[in-house]
């Protein structure tokens, strides 16, 4: 399991109709091959901006099945007016879980 | 409730002492007021980048309660000599979970 966290800057005034869109993407996440959760956090420090991770079985599940597919043109037609600057992603994978 | 998201760029070299180190560091978060739960994750594409979760009941338990004791003190004893360059912090809170 992997996970992507797109940090997604925001324009000011755009963080309705982001967090509108991302909600309407949901379905699209859920139906990506190997997508396994999705969760949206904002940040306290700098509001207009998001961390959406998403939780992948592997990495191909989101840098080629998921971005090759219809479905993330269909995702970046929600979101992608409201970004301030190109989301900047990571993939990460737990090394320790403490507690 | 709140997550921590502690960005760390370890030295390269350092990422088994500093594992090993965050390893240490657990029963100094179990017992931290408010700390509900710890999660290391390492990035894929930056192998020397890590990302620390913590979960706080309140901002103030981080900011205030753990940084304002001997704790955090000895938290940076066990890990500090690994960073590369001063965390990178960021409180988020969770706008949306979609599945």
């Amino acid at each position: 399991m992997i996970t992507e966290i797109a940090q997604i800057d925001v324009k000011p005034g755009m963080e309705n109709d982001f967090e509108a869109g991302v909600k309407s993407a949901v379905p699209l996440f859920k139906r990506a091959k190997g997508c396994k959760g999705a969760s949206l956090q904002r940040s306290h420090e700098t509001p207009t901006r998001y961390r959406l991770f998403l939780q992948w079985e592997t990495l191909e599940n989101h840098t080629v099945d998921f971005r090759g597919s219809a479905d993330f043109q269909e995702w970046r037609k929600l979101v992608g007016h409201c970004f301030a600057s190109p989301p900047n992603v990571e993939h990460v994978t737990e090394v320790m879980r403490g507690f």
